[in-house]
C-alpha cells in the first residue's frame, strides 16, 4: 500500500462487526455520510482536529469478523428498541447497511475451528486483504471490539515470532486466545491495528515484535468510555490540589452482553486490572479501592457507575465526594472507535509505526503511555495529531 | 520595601479575620510551624513548588481585621466541636494563636464609622504599616476572607483613582463597599491583595489605576473550593470529548454563617453571577444552568453541593452525570488562602505587577485570565511558579 | 343517574384532555382494552382491588376539555419520540384513539371567553352531559389534569354557592379559576370531580357546599407522583425509629411544559406550599426544608429529584440520606388517573359523597384526610376499597 | 425470678461487651441515667410506648462477656474520636463506665478454651447468674452484640436438646459456634435472648426447643439500622403502587472492624444471604439484586450504602430510584439494643415465651415473624407493646 490522501478510500474492519459498540459505529457512520447527524461524540470532528489530516467519513469502507449470525439490521433494531439508535437514523440507513452485511466474514471461534491456528490467521488475512483490494483501499484499521475474553495464561512461545509461529503452526494447539489471533492476522494483512477491549489482542512480545518489522502502527487497549473517563478527569483534581485520596469504591451495573461477561469473574479480571492500574497511576499510589461490575439485564444497553472517594483535606478533615454515570455504553464506545480509525490511519498514513502513545486519551490501559490525566492526554493527542 | 529572600519575616493580613476561614487557616499555619500536622490540602507544599522561592510557614507572621470581637480561641474552640479542628491540635497552638490575637485590629464597618471612607483606609492602611514595621516584615499580602457582600452599584467616581479620592473624602459619603475600603488600604500600605470572596474589592477602574502606579500585584477572587472546582475539572471532560451538555443544574447547601449569608438573594448575586460565568467559559457557551444556595445551619461547617449534568452523545444519546460534593468549606478554603499569600508574595518579590493570571487555578472569577479548565490552570500555575 | 353494576359503561372527562397525563392515560387505557399491556402502575388492578366493585378497563368512555388544539394522535406520537409510549403500543391504538378525538370540546380560557363565568359553566356541565348521554353513561367522573394555574385569589364570594352565582353571573366579572370553572360544570353536571393538580378546582367552600348539595363525592389534591411519593414512604422511617430530621432540602428538575410553568414562581407557589405543607405533616413539625423546582427543556418528559435528608440520632450523631428519583411524569401519573376514576365511580355508585379522604394514597395534599404516611394511606384505601 | 415490676432492678448483660456497638450503648445509657442526653433514636422512648409497662433507663444494671481485653473507657475514648462520641458526655460516664467494666467477664473462645463447650455453658451460666444474683436482678437479657461470625455447619445434633447435651459434652468436640454457647448459657440461666447479629445465636432447633421448655421469650436477628432499614421503607412504596421492581443492587462501604468482617466472603455469608432474603419477601419474589460489602478502614466507624433501583412503570416505562445513606453504626444500632432490652424484659414479665414477631420492627431476618414492610412492622410493635 500507498500513502494515502484525504479522499482516498479507507477501510475500517471491526473483529466483533455484529456486535452493539460495532453496529452503532458502523450505523453512526452511515448516517454522518449522509449528512443526517452530527457528529456528537466525535472527537476527531472538533476544533483543532478538524484540521488535521484525516479521512473523511465519506471515504471510509467498513467489513469485518464476527463469530454471530445475526445480521447488522436486526442488531441495529434492537439497538433502535433500547434507545441508542433512533428510529428516523434507522430507517435511513437501511440499504448501506445491507451493503456493509456484504462485506463480513466469520470469525475465528476455537470451539469449531479445524486446522491449526496458523490456518486460521492466514484465512481472516486473506479476509481483510481481500476487502481491501475489493474497494481499493490505501488502507485499513482492524479494531477489536469483540466480547472481553477471559484472561489468557502467559506462554514462552509469546515472546519470539518465531516461537509463536512454530506453536500455531501445530494443528489442535491453542497458542493464541481468539483477540491475539485477530491482531496477528491484521499485521499479516499489513494493517495497523487497535484494541477496544481489555482481551490479550496485540499484547504479546512476539505481535509487537512483528509489528515493528512491518512498521505498522497500533494503539489500545480498552476503550475509556464511563466510570474511568470520570476518574481520569476527578483523580487529578485531587492530586493537583493535594487532598489526599483515602479510597475510591466502585460499582458498575452493565445490562446486556456485556454484564453477562464481565461479572463473570474470569472475563472480568483483565477488565478489573486496568481499572485499578489506570487509579494507582492517576492517584501516585495504592488506595483501598473495592470494584465491582454487576449484570443487571434490565438495564439493556445501559449501564450505571456509582463511585464513592473520601479524601482528607487540611488539617485532616474528612469529605466525600460520589458520583452517578448514567450512559449508554455502545452510544460512548462508537464515536471513539470511528476516531481511532481516522487518527490510526493517519499516524500509518505518516510512517509512524508500533504503540501509538498520543492515543491514550482513548484508553483505560494505554499502550506506549504513561499518563493517565484526561487533560494532559488531550494535550498530548491535540499536539501530535495536529502534527501528523 | 525591598526584595525578600526566603528566611525573611513576611506579613499575612487577613481582612475578616475572626471568621471561620481565617481561623483555620491562622490554626493550621500555627500548627505547619509546629510540626505537628501535614500540609495536607497546600498546593504550594507539594512537588514542583516545593522548590519554588516560596517564603516558608516559619516565616509568616499574621494580623488582620475584623469587625466582630470573638476572640480567635473561642472561634477555634467552635471549628473544634464542628469537626473541622482536632482538639490536639487546637491544645497545641493555644499560646501562638493568642499572639497572634494582639495583631488583629477593628475593621470598617460602616454603621458605625464616623467620618469619611478617605479617614478608613488611612487609619486600616496605618494599622497595616505598623504591623509590617513591628515584624519588620518585607511583604505583607492583605486576603479578603470577610464575609461576602451584597452587590455594591457601579458608580462614575469608580472609573479613575482621582475621582475615588475626590468622592471618598466627602465626609459620611458611601462610595465604596467595605471590601474596596480594604483593598484600597492594602495598596496604601503598599501591599499586594488577594480577593477570596466574590466582594467588589479591588475590582474597580480606580483601584486596578492605583496598582499598577504603585507596582503592585494582586489576584482574586472567589476561591474555588467545592462545586466549581469540580465543575472545571469535570467541564473539560465533556468538552474534550465532543459531548455536548444540555443542562447543569446545582444546589448547594451551606451551615454557618456562610449559608446565612449566601442563601440572601442580595448577597447571592455576586456568587451565582461568578459561578455562571465560570461553566458558560468552560462549556463555550449558554447552557439551561439553575443554581441554588440554601441555608441549612444543622450542617454546621460543612456544605454539599449536588449537581446534575445532562448530556447528549452519540446518534443523540441522551445521559447523565450526578455528583455530591460533601466537605468542609474551611478546611478547603485555609490552605488556599496560605498558598495564595505564599504566591502573591512571591510575586511581589519578583517584581510582578497587576492582576496574576497565574493564580486562576485558585479561583471561581478569574482576575488576568480567562481559562476556567483546572488542569490547563494548574499547568499555568506550575510554569509561572517554577520560574520565578 | 342511576347505580351503576359492573359491566355499564362508565364516563372518564378528562380536563386537558391533550396533555401528557391525560394523552398517556387514554393511550394505556386503549391498550388495556386491547390487552396488549399489563396494567403496571395501576394500583386498582392488583391484589386485593381486583376484587373490589371497580368498573372494568372496557367499560370505559373518554371525553374532555381542552384549550389547545393539538390531536391527540399528534401529542401521542411526541410522547413515543420522548420514550412515555413504545411505538408498537401507538400503533396499535390508533384507530381508538381517533375516536376519542372525537369527544373533545374546547376548554375554557379566559382571555378569549365571550359572556359571563356562568355561562362558560353552563357550556362545559352540557358538554359533558351529552357525552354522558351520547354513551348512556351510568356514571361520569371528571378528572382535572390540565397545567397547574396561578394562585387564584381568595374572594368572599367564594363563601357560598348563591355568593358564587351571583357573582359569576356578571358578565366580564372573573370570580374564579378556569379550574373552578370546571369543577363547577362538573358537579352542575352531577359528576363526582378528581383534581389530580394543586390548582384551586373544588377547593372552596362554595363548591364543596355545592357537592355536598348533590351528594357527589370528590377528591384531591395534586397527584403524588415522585419526590413526595418517596418523601411519604421514607420520612415515617424517621420517625417510627425516633430519629431526628434536622433539614430535608429538595431539587426538582422538569422538562417539558410542566417545568416550564412550575419553575415560574406564580404557578409554583400552590405546588410548593403542598409539597411543604405535607413534609410538615409527616415529621410532626416544621424543618429547614429548602425546595425548587428548575426547568430544564431537555429532559423531556423526564424529571429528577434529588433530596438530602440531614438527622441526628443517638448520642446526637450527624447522619444523612440523600435519593435521587429519575422518572417519566406522565407514566407515573397516568395510571393513577385511571385508578381515581375507577374508585371514584365506585363511591358514586356506593352512594358516598363529599371528600373521599380514603384515596389520600394519591395525592400530596389529600382532602379529608391528615394522615400523609404512605402505608397507612395505603391500608385505608384498602379498607375502604374493599368493603365497597 | 418472679414478675418485676417497673422499677425493680432489671440486667442487661451483653455478648461482645466491649465491642463499638456494646461501648455505645452503654456510654448512652449512662448518659441517659445521667440526663444529659435525650433518647433520640430510642423506639422505647417515644409515643406511645413511653406508655407502655417498660423499665426506665435508672432500673438498667449492665454487665456482659467479651474475648478482648480492651477497656470500655479506652473503647470510648476511640469512639469520640471517631466522631460517635461526644467529648462531654465521655467526661460525664467515666465514673459509672469504670463500674460497669467490673461487672466484665471473660468470653468463650473456642482456640483457647479447655475442656468440653458443656462446660462452657456452664460457666458462662453461672457469670450470668452471679451478676443477676449481685444486684438482685428480676429479669436479665442476654444480647448478642459480638462481630458476627462465619457460616458454621448444620450438624444432626443441632435437632434435640438431648442431642445437643451429649454432643457438647465430649472434650474438645465443637458443635456450637460461639454464639450458641452464648444463647445456650443464656437460656441456661433463665434469661431472655436477643440475637442483633447474623450468627447462628439461638437459632437451632435444640435451643428453641430448651426456651419452650424454660418458658424464656428471645429475638433476633440482625439488627435493621442502615440499608436494610430503608429498604423496607421502600420496597413496599413500590409493591403498593404496584411498580414492578426489576432490579436492585446495593453497594456497602464499611469501615472499622465491622468491615474487616464482613467484607471477608465466609463471615459475609449469613449478612449478606438474611439481606437477600428480606429483599425477597418486601417485593414478592426473586429480583436481580446484586450486593456487595467492602472494606474501607478509613471510614473509621462510619458506614455508607448506595442503592441502586430500577423499575418499570405504567406502559413499560423504565425508570429508578438511588439512595446514600451515610451513618454511624454504633450510633445506629446502640439505641436499639437498649429498646430490645425493655421490650423483650416486658415480654418476659408477661409471661410471653418463644420468638417475639412483634419484634421484627429492629430485624433484617426476623425470628416468629414474616412482614419485612417497616412501617407494618411498626403498627405490630406498637399493638403488641401497648398491649403488655
Amino acid at each position: 500500500m500507498t500513502a494515502s490522501e484525504p479522499g482516498e478510500p479507507a477501510g475500517l474492519w471491526l473483529v466483533g462487526a455484529r456486535g452493539s459498540v460495532a453496529t452503532t459505529a458502523v450505523t453512526g457512520l452511515l448516517a454522518l455520510k449522509a449528512g443526517i447527524i452530527e457528529p456528537t461524540g466525535c472527537v476527531s470532528a472538533q476544533v483543532p482536529f478538524d484540521q488535521a489530516h484525516l479521512a473523511g467519513w465519506d471515504d471510509w469502507r467498513v467489513g469485518g469478523h464476527d463469530v454471530v449470525p445475526t445480521p447488522l439490521a436486526k442488531r441495529a433494531e434492537q439497538l433502535a428498541e433500547a434507545g441508542v439508535i433512533q428510529y428516523r437514523v434507522l430507517e435511513a440507513v437501511r440499504e448501506p447497511l445491507a451493503e456493509v452485511e456484504t462485506q463480513l466474514c466469520d470469525g475465528y471461534q476455537p470451539a469449531t475451528h479445524r486446522g491449526s491456528q496458523a490456518d486460521a490467521v492466514q484465512r481472516m488475512a486473506t479476509d481483510i486483504a481481500e476487502f481491501a483490494e475489493r474497494h481499493a483501499l490505501a488502507r485499513v484499521v482492524v479494531v477489536n471490539v469483540a466480547s472481553t475474553e477471559p484472561e489468557f495464561p502467559v506462554l514462552p512461545e509469546h515472546g519470539t515470532v518465531a516461537a509463536l509461529d512454530a506453536a500455531i503452526t501445530e494443528p489442535g494447539r491453542v497458542a493464541l486466545p481468539p483477540s491475539s489471533v485477530s491482531a496477528y492476522a491484521a499485521l499479516r494483512a499489513g494493517c495497523s491495528y487497535v484494541d477496544f477491549t481489555p482481551s490479550t489482542g496485540i499484547r504479546l512480545p512476539a505481535l509487537q515484535q512483528l509489528a515493528a518489522q512491518r512498521k505498522l502502527p497500533y494503539a489500545g487497549s480498552d476503550g475509556k468510555t464511563g466510570e474511568t473517563l470520570v476518574r481520569s478527569a476527578l483523580a487529578p483534581m485531587f492530586t493537583s490540589r493535594a487532598l489526599t485520596v483515602r479510597s475510591w469504591a466502585g460499582t458498575n451495573l452493565l445490562g446486556g452482553g456485556d454484564g453477562r461477561t464481565l461479572a463473570d469473574s474470569d472475563h472480568a479480571g483483565s477488565k478489573l486490572a486496568s481499572k485499578t492500574r489506570g487509579l494507582a497511576a492517576l492517584l501516585g499510589g495504592e488506595v483501598t479501592a473495592p470494584l465491582h461490575i454487576d449484570d443487571v439485564p434490565d438495564l439493556g444497553e445501559r449501564k450505571t457507575a456509582w463511585d464513592h472517594v473520601s479524601f482528607e483535606g487540611f488539617l485532616g478533615a474528612k469529605m466525600s465526594l460520589q458520583f452517578t454515570w448514567t450512559g449508554y455504553d455502545s452510544a460512548l464506545a462508537a464515536p471513539l472507535v470511528l476516531d481511532l480509525a481516522r487518527f490510526t490511519a493517519a499516524a500509518h498514513d505518516a510512517g509512524q509505526s508500533g504503540p501509538l502513545g498520543a492515543l491514550a486519551f482513548f484508553f483505560k490501559d494505554p499502550l506506549g503511555a504513561d499518563d493517565h490525566r484526561l487533560a494532559e492526554q488531550f494535550v498530548a493527542l491535540r499536539d501530535w495529531a495536529t502534527s501528523l
